[in-house]
């Protein structure tokens, strides 16, 4: 049993040294045996884990997935009662869980387009699940939106998200809350704003 | 001349083997002799325009914020007389710009963060001065802002503008110009509607 968890946590630090590794120097110089060096241990022990760096990359990136995922569960939005109210909460959630790991929110940040690794490709769909999350909240604040608008306006929040991380991330953002809260405000009174689909038939 | 022009045009086909290899490829396979051989010239020719591929990358930077720039300046600005419409003539031009060359605004996207290469650390000085330039507008719209509210609003709307770029370059929006119109009156209506810097004290 021990042996089990002590194996959990050599790949855990593994997966850390990997984070580390491309948040200083980018994934052009990820190799095995610099990976293994950081965490600690020898490098054919990093083949015990891990069947090559793709693999190892696949589960960092479902790892930090499931991190950034967590803070977006439909239970926690049932809570509140107002749509508005729900969507606020889900954008504070969301760009706090993004930022509380700094490693996490930079190495994920600056790939999250990266189609050349599996880290950008399995972080590609991990947005699109956070964007059609806020669209469905969008549709929740204004039920006869056109289709079109409804997803734009989700596109817009899941920028914003990302860019308040980054300014967070920068030092250019002090309120964090106020922040999120001006930002889904701003969507809000521009969703409520638009023409309904009744309006544009 | 004609030699100079050849040498200039030769230069120029490097710079956009470059871009071409590390859309498709990323950063981490960017070599002298690739990147030649994509530009149909013998690998040391490369050497003839550039002392180093760092050298090479600076100028592939410097070149793309350039272009990206050429849409922002001042007199476009001046010629409109309400700021509001500054403002949303300054997204759709930014936005526009940006996805004129899809090679262009796919490296810059995906590289725009990452500080391990001259190509990224040249792009966040860019994101940096066009996040001044909108905030200079911001503070047109409404110039009793708050200097921290003027700053979010900002980074909303450089947000905004990549995000708006992305969605664009993988189909996911259609009509740009409505979009880029939604979203800057989005901006322009929650910096109107914020308690300016004497409510605020």
């Amino acid at each position: 049993m021990s042996r089990q968890i002590n194996k959990e946590r050599t790949r855990r630090r593994l997966l850390q040294a990997i984070l580390k590794t491309i948040q200083r120097h980018g994934l052009g110089t990820l190799t095995t045996g610099r990976v293994a060096q950081l965490a600690g241990v020898a490098q054919p022990t990093f083949y015990v884990h891990f069947r090559s760096m793709d693999q190892a990359l696949e589960q960092v990136a479902e790892w930090v997935a499931q991190e950034l995922d967590s803070g977006l569960s439909p239970e926690a939005a049932a809570e509140l009662d107002r749509a508005a109210e729900v969507l606020e909460e889900a954008v504070r959630k969301c760009t706090g869980s993004l930022v509380q790991d700094r490693k996490v929110a930079e190495v994920f940040l600056s790939n999250r387009r990266d189609q050349t690794s599996p880290l950008g490709r399995r972080w590609s769909v991990l947005t699109g699940s956070l964007r059609e999350r806020m669209r469905q909240i969008v549709v929740q604040v204004r039920p006869d939106a056109a289709p079109a608008d409804a997803a734009l306006h989700a596109e817009l929040l899941v920028s914003m998200i990302f860019g308040l991380a980054e300014a967070q991330l920068d030092g250019r953002v002090d309120g964090l809350d106020r922040a999120t809260s001006t930002a889904s405000r701003a969507i809000v009174t521009s969703i409520l704003s638009t023409s309904s689909v009744a309006d544009a038939a």
